[in-house]
């Protein structure tokens, strides 16, 4: 089911033109047209999922399938230093567009991207608790 | 070909404990020890290899597809806000460990993590440059 509302769809429908670098039956991958750096893809499912833990495991596998052929075509053609394979899921993770997508992005010193990691430490049995929550949601 | 020097490998290996969540033929999950906000997960291929670009489709495939469910089982164990799958490739990008891995982490609003998407602009034909050199690497 694909939403008429959402802007992914519409591209993957032609509705709206955008600069597609590979569509398979599942997947669609195209420029942004906002590049953190120059050469900046998206990958997408065609089929309107919102979210990572939305989609079926097989779209996923198609996207993933993707993700190495693209990025180092993308890597070769912006020259970059290096690159992120980034998909936020929800506002506070920085999605703004509601229709799974994963960013490729090149990355260049000083580039000012993707800043911060404040790492932790789990206290005495904090990381087994956590880990039996995780598995019993599996 | 696993590297003897490298602390994945040796996690897959059994030589170095980790809390893991999933593991298949191909895949191995466990929790970071320091992670950005607890719950946050690492999804590694059994296999050494360093960067995306690097790794075949079929092992990725087999990636993207615990993607989902295991970023399910985190946002539910950790009761977040909203997640970030990401992938490090190069230290430019992040990249700490040299054996491809996709973060899953957890986020809470103001928890200081992955600031700064400088987007930009593409002049008039760049765009359509970028895109042709893009589809030649492919």
């Amino acid at each position: 089911m694909n939403s008429n509302e959402c802007i992914f769809c519409k591209i993957v429908a032609g509705e709206i033109p955008a600069a597609c670098i590979y569509e398979d039956d599942a997947v669609f991958a195209f420029l942004d047209i906002g590049p953190v750096n120059k050469g900046h893809a998206l990958i997408i499912p065609k089929m309107h999922y919102e979210k990572a833990d939305q989609c079926p495991a097989p779209v996923l596998s198609s996207i993933g399938a993707q993700i190495g052929r693209i990025a180092k075509a993308v890597a070769s053609a912006s020259d970059c230093e290096g690159y992120n394979v980034l998909c936020n899921n929800g506002r506070v993770a920085g999605q703004v567009v509601d229709h799974l997508h994963f960013h490729i992005i090149p990355r260049f010193a000083g580039d000012g991207c993707l800043q911060g990691w404040p790492a932790k430490t789990y206290a005495d049995g904090e990381m087994d608790e956590m880990l039996e929550a995780i598995q019993k949601n599996l």
